[in-house]
């Protein structure tokens, strides 16, 4: 085999030979049908979009079959500096009327975050005929439901790919891979700020208050990190993945979370001597009461798959009748990551892929759900328990009593020697199979016991 | 949150109620379209894809929006038994003309094994006007060009995500997914019998020829298992995957390929040693000089995520320009995996995506070739090499000469002391990067000296 590079200029046919070049776009030299795209807001992800859709419009004409064709442009403050150089046959504007008045324009990458306007601006692209690709999570865990259904009224479709897990194509996946199984678990690690926070505190051993301005100077924290920390971010992307793969209808609100804000390096230590890494999991499970949802720090066993997502990287583990066990791994934000998500959206919208895959969607239709979530409280499970509790004979047995009382069975027990001039001591427990609800009862208990000395940490356990 | 189960049946709005009961198939109480489809094979994959159809038309109708109606399957033997209960509404012939004859059957799976009469077959149903979905890859790989070409000719269209990787949807992902990059590097665990074995040898310390009798009576490998663990299947599979992510027009048969069959439970331990494992790697990697292909076992550095594909599974490693690194993991064989992907094809094609999708695909066009094959021996990479040597003063010098010549700089040597009684000794040496080529000759060159007992062993290492 001898070599011959072909990269750099694509030949398809006689039909269309465009350039690669950055920032030298959009010269199809023979013609080829055009889809007008535009994009709402030029962040840090619409600028990744535009850059794909201007220097690679190659690549794109190839998997659409048409020139996705950048035609508009709308941003907040048309003075504004942005790291993304808009050739002359893109208008830039700040009028939103420019786009929605445009008939041509057929398709909308609405990147704007937030819950208003980009609600209103979502329903008027809609109203004017327009088919919508978003990344926008937080607006459909919100106003899914009534996003949706105008669209559906109106005959057109809103794609969403980018807006769970960015670059893991993971809503095409559950929504139309894996179409010939009743998924029965899904397990993800959604948020890609906590998972680096947690691998950086597994791998230094560095407190949570250490490592957030590091997370933080680093990109992958915001200067307000709240949302991303407390597993707020996570239950509203679990929320759109369980309507997709179980038809359930939950608000992200209802879905019981905690986050990694609180957690203790102790924990994190006593995990790892037991074999086990802490990762945020957002977790969806089909049991005979119904779907079990919530997303917790969770000791996940060391050397599983799940265990072994690193630094910001995201992960879905999905089980299904039929397929069994599959996973998918890679980057869950970031700009081109994210981008990489709306353009494959972009492209399937013009291609006319969408439209039949949203036709079978029962997203957050009024149609009745088809499971419902059960009592998270009779969710089972393993449960890691620390209580914190003076250091006298007969504690260990007060502690042991508290779980009995709850039916608590128990795996194991690590207690370690009190620290010289301390006189309270961590007593880690992992108990067997048991329920939420259990556990937490016992908990409560163990916090009135008069040697308790601080509240007991309670996590789930995967093996 | 209160339980409500709501599984087993579904409710669509008014429009149909299908039961889920196993054997009780395919009664829609109401009126919805139907796609008429037909089974050709009914044997393992084939019964899978049977028992989905008629025991879940719930869920392939909520995906596909219609019916999808299994009217009539044909086998070989009308007389031998199978595992799968066919209800009266289905039309069990060996004549495939019935099929062919049957203008209201619109999609069929082609599930039968071998090249001929699949062939054939396959080119009577696109003429027939049929949309085919199949599962036979060395069908593909063999005559690709023609039935793809035929079946563009024909207007019809050509599924095939179950011929590789099985119940990984790496078809989709790749050619659909992932549409916004140009893919750089796909690195796959794509044969699961080869994986299945290569990890007992690592748990167990078992031989190839200890594990390989326990793999095939445990249904992992075939009676005669020569395509799986000689790499040809791997090839085969990794033909089609470079076909689709860089347009490569590559025959298997042109991929360099080394197999398991030979590989020694030496160098398992030696590798261990050094923190790695053996995979067997299908590697296309996108090089200034085209594309390098090849299907070698590989250590891989033990913790990454390649490294920790167990058992009979596989994954598969993408890098994309916008995306970055993503993977996906799954059972790459098997009845029920296989015919997920079958069914998601079928679900696809009674949809119209399928249509959409083939037209924009270039696989096998007569089309030029985006990409060439690079010349294997200019692929760059590190090596592990074994000589077995004799234990003289010198040889070590002589070995280290050898490489030098060829310009090859060493990270590591591993000589352990002989054994007693033994006067041979294995020389681990773990090269920096150098070429195949290069690689090559220096064995050759070891092979010739005195001290030679017996071919060095050279297997690529990814850290």
């Amino acid at each position: 085999m001898v070599g011959s590079p072909l990269l750099g200029k694509v030949h398809r046919g006689a039909a269309v030979v465009l350039t690669t070049q950055p920032h030298r776009p959009q010269i199809p030299r023979l013609t080829m049908e055009k889809t007008k795209v535009a994009i709402i807001g030029l962040g840090t992800v619409g600028s990744g979009v535009a850059r794909l859709l201007l220097d690679h419009g190659d690549r794109t004409a190839r998997h659409a079959g048409r020139i996705l064709w950048l035609e508009k442009a709308v941003v907040r403050d048309l003075a504004k500096p942005r790291d993304c150089e808009l050739p002359e046959s893109v208008t830039l504007t700040d009028d939103i009327e420019a786009v929605i008045a445009d008939p041509e324009i057929k398709v909308v990458a609405q990147l704007i975050g937030g819950l208003e306007p980009a609600r209103t601006i979502m329903l008027k692209l809609l109203e004017s005929g327009k088919d919508i690709v978003t990344a926008n999570k937080a607006l459909l865990a919100e106003h899914g439901a009534e996003l949706f259904d105008r669209a559906r009224e109106l005959g057109r479709s809103i794609a969403f790919e980018a807006s769970v897990a960015g670059g893991i194509p993971i809503i095409a996946n559950v929504s139309q891979c894996l179409s010939a199984n009743q998924i029965t678990s899904l397990h993800g690690i959604l948020n890609g700020t906590s998972n680096f926070i947690l691998s950086k505190m597994h791998e230094d051993g560095a407190s949570y208050e250490e490592v957030l301005p590091e997370a933080q100077r680093l990109g992958y924290a915001e200067a307000d990190p709240a949302m991303d920390v407390d597993g707020s971010d996570a239950a509203q992307k679990l929320a759109i993945l369980a309507h997709l793969a179980f038809g359930a209808r939950v608000h992200w609100k209802d879905i019981p979370r905690t986050g990694i804000d609180t957690l203790d390096l102790a924990d994190v230590r006593y995990a790892e001597e037991m074999g086990y890494k802490i990762k945020l999991l957002a977790v969806a499970d089909l049991v005979d009461a119904g779907l079990e949802l919530h997303v917790s720090p969770t000791l996940v066993r060391a050397g599983s798959p799940l265990a072994e997502v690193g630094g910001p990287m995201n992960a879905v583990r999905v089980d299904g009748d039929a397929v069994g066990r599959v996973m998918f791994y890679g980057p869950g934000a970031g700009q081109m990551p994210t981008a990489s998500a709306v353009v494959a959206d972009l492209i399937d919208t013009a291609v006319g892929r969408t439209e039949l895959t949203f036709k079978t969607l029962e997203l957050w239709s009024d149609r009745q759900a088809r499971v419902a979530s059960s009592d998270y409280a009779n969710a089972r499970g393993r449960f890691y328990l620390r209580a914190t509790v003076e250091d006298h004979p007969g504690v260990l047995s007060q502690v042991t009593s508290a779980l009995g009382a709850e039916d608590i069975s128990i795996a194991s027990v690590l207690q370690h020697e009190p620290l010289p001039g301390e006189d309270v001591i961590p007593l880690v427990i992992m108990t067997h199979e048991t329920t939420e609800g259990a556990a937490a009862k016992a908990c409560e208990e163990i916090n009135k016991l008069k040697a308790s000395q601080g509240p007991t940490v309670r996590m789930w356990v995967r093996d």
